[in-house]
């Protein structure tokens, strides 16, 4: 099977890249940052937002839309973009990750992994093959291969193990993508922990089954932010410069530029979202956190020289109030906020790699966030 | 203390009428609804869609905001208007109905009623003057006096004593509310239970004390709607023909029909985000509970007619899926759908009464409603 390659670098600085991936539901600008709609939704965002903030991509777990509403249901809708009104190109997970930290009784073989439910208890099966189909039903623009991701630490023997196991899965999840619709993705997970040469043979093994992309995945499970950096520095030699890389389940907007400054495409994070319904918002002076006093008084936005109007705005006051308060809408600005922090960064970064002034811009953003928040009034 | 008109009537159809009030942050074209933010938010929405749907005027509680972030806090942010960013015509209540169902250890008098606040059990005493003064650090556009409203059943004594106070108060709210800036309003509160001459007593009463406009209160506590329609019937006659009408707590949309047709101009209700916090849409066929299993196959919108976006495009399917699984955009976009609906109702109404067609309207809506939804596909 044939993996055309629909990734274009556009301008290289260091290691850093930037790109455009072209998939059947429209172009995203490299490097991307994807927000997770897990169950077919952006927690407290809508859709329009989630687009007008400068998402081009956004991640769908197949973990939850198999369970509900299943993937058989979205497909006879029309699939994913036509079901949530998100039109625009989606990449799903194969389901494995979430198998592993969210459902019940799971029972992991050669063949596939077992679990219940943790909706309604049902036993359900998970095998590579079934986890493309469901990728296919939902009408993934990039589906993953289906692997094993060991949470660290963990001892050798059962990194290796996992690995080995993600490799013949990747093999078998690529089989099964055989006459997949014309532009669509599969994208290959290399495992391996955080052991250096494992993680160079799961990339080998990867790159040698052959995918339209790479991904580094378990990662971001516990580990030091140095160890997953050594990792990928270990990995992006072992995976071809035409392909796009995606660093899976990464991370804060310091993760991002240092993955960045290592050579990856592509990432993936709750965190803009879960810390938005936490009164936590990503800013240009670092995170901060509304529910702390010194906002109660304070009628200044969050960054006035932001160009998203929420952020540039709405008060300090009226976001303290709002997380004190509960309500929704204080977790529905913070969220979108978080977004659109996360997507003017790429946005930024984008544009110094196409300028080849990549490490200015990261040590000017480094210095902002350090200097912290600006003083109480 | 002289208490200028606002209100403008342009029409009247049979008892329904259509206007406007004049407020210091815009016009309100009645018949009006106002949707509630209570806390300085509206539950699941944000300000530009509570706007773009179509609302002049919306409601904050006073009982809220006095106690979290405070009258003060907010008086020097600038005002509720400011603070929220709901740059529109805001009513604020008296703060006494919320007293007497939220909070702690109440105890009522001549001169006030104590309380316990429900959110740090900080002991709080709420006077007709108190009252008027925290909606003039809200700087709320309409202020209500402070009242005491009776739950129904209730005896006639308990009716009549808090009915009487209630006049007592609105004579003190109206002096407390001398030197307003210009244009704010104070609008007087008939009350009276379910007990004919008593409302009547009360109207004539509150009438005489001279109010911007009135509110019949104390209805929707329990009652039979025959019961609210009929008060609403013996209460009009005595209000003056010129000044506004404001139906506090209602409704369903047909409560709002009925009492249109019997000469109400102004009403508040928590449903339209109430119901769609639970999963159900206001629409042209009635109501429609999105948890039914009928919806999770139907690609159709709840009404491919509606004018607004989210009502014409949406599929049922998709919003049966968000609300099956908690998720908060399905509450989000529920209660923007249903203040749509409701205020898209308003519109019609003013449409008809200019028109001189309420009546037949009002035929082909109930029939419409009592048609109910279309068949399951």
């Amino acid at each position: 099977m044939s993996v055309p390659n629909q990734f274009e670098l556009l301008a290289t600085d260091g290691h850093a890249r930037t790109g455009r991936l072209t998939t059947p539901h429209g172009l995203v600008r490299t490097p991307a940052f994807m927000p997770i709609g897990t169950a077919g939704a952006m927690k407290g965002v809508h859709w329009r937002d989630v687009r007008e903030a400068g998402s081009d991509i956004v991640l769908g777990n197949t973990y939850h839309l198999m369970l509900r509403p299943t993937a058989e249901r979205i497909a006879a809708l029309g699939g994913l973009q036509r079901f949530t009104g998100w039109n625009g190109p989606m990449l799903t997970d194969s389901g494995g990750f979430q198998v592993m930290s969210l459902a019940d009784l799971r029972k992991i073989d050669e063949s596939a992994v077992t679990f219940r439910s943790h909706i309604d208890g049902a036993k359900v099966e998970l095998s590579p093959e079934r986890s493309i189909e469901v990728q296919r039903l939902l009408g993934s623009d990039i589906a993953m291969q289906m692997d094993e991701c060991v949470r660290l630490p963990a001892g050798r023997d059962d990194i290796e193990r996992a690995m080995r196991l993600s490799l013949r899965w990747g093999e078998r999840s690529k089989r099964a993508f055989e006459g997949a619709a014309a532009g669509h993705m599969l994208f290959g997970i290399v495992q391996g922990g955080d052991v250096s040469d494992l993680r160079r043979a799961s990339a080998r093994g990867t790159v040698e089954t052959g995918f339209h992309g790479y991904a580094i995945g378990g990662l971001a499970v516990g580990e030091p932010q140095a160890v997953m950096l050594a990792m990928v520095e270990g990995v992006v030699p072992h995976l071809p410069t035409e392909r796009p890389r995606y660093l899976m389940g990464v991370g804060t907007p310091e993760d991002l530029l240092e993955s960045i400054a290592r050579g990856i495409d592509m990432f993936d994070c709750v965190l803009p979202t879960r810390n938005g319904r936490h009164g936590v918002a990503f800013t240009r002076f670092g995170q901060i956190n509304l529910r702390n006093a010194r906002h109660a008084d304070d009628p200044r936005p969050l960054d006035e020289a932001s160009s998203w109007p929420p952020t540039s705005t709405v008060s300090r006051a009226y976001l303290h109030h709002l997380v004190k308060a509960g309500e929704t809408l204080g977790a529905m600005l913070l969220s979108e906020i978080n977004i659109a922090y996360y997507q003017r960064l790429m946005a930024d970064v984008r544009r110094a790699i196409s300028e080849r002034t990549f490490a200015a811009f990261y040590e000017r953003t480094r210095s902002e966030w350090e200097q912290g928040d600006i003083p109480p009034r």
